[in-house]
């Protein structure tokens, strides 16, 4: 399968974050057409201490192609603007492709 | 579920990494008590090209203190020793917990 992950650095204020993440900014995710999965990682620390990240959001397409293909659609289009007006300073997107040893 | 996440950014060279990790590195970790899972997805690139980031390793267990537990481990301490020895200029790690929403 093919990933498309969002990595966020620590927000400013993560309670406002949370509260727009999860009530507005998910459900437009996931209506995106072809999304088969989406998993929504908390990253509580570190061996460190606290992590310079916040979040991650894993988000699974059939293949690349279908991912492309989702990508124009006006609900992706609506997640991507939306993502970049909250966390556009602090959001890293990575392409992954899940590896089968 | 409790996630070890190992990120890494792009290394030197790329062939002399995958053939340790995968070789090397990897068989290491799955030797570790405790561990319920473990995902390796490459990074194939961003909506910008490359990405920074290289490889992402996930390994689950059932909860923080089975981690904290399986940390103590000789076969845990042999991998996280590992890993740095190939990989410490480019590892960041990070604790995280799925969120079911």
């Amino acid at each position: 399968m093919f990933k498309m992950t969002a990595l966020f650095k620590q927000p400013k204020d993560k309670e406002k974050f949370d509260e727009y993440y999860f009530n507005t900014h998910a459900p437009l995710t996931e209506k995106i057409p072809g999304l088969r999965k989406m998993t929504v990682t908390k990253i509580v620390g570190s061996p460190m201490g606290e992590s310079e990240f916040y979040m991650q959001c894993d988000m699974y397409y059939d293949d690349f192609e279908a991912f492309k293909v989702a990508s124009k659609t006006p609900e992706a289009k609506a997640s991507g603007k939306d993502v970049m007006s909250f966390a556009g300073d602090i959001v890293t997107f990575m392409f992954g492709e899940e590896v089968n040893e």
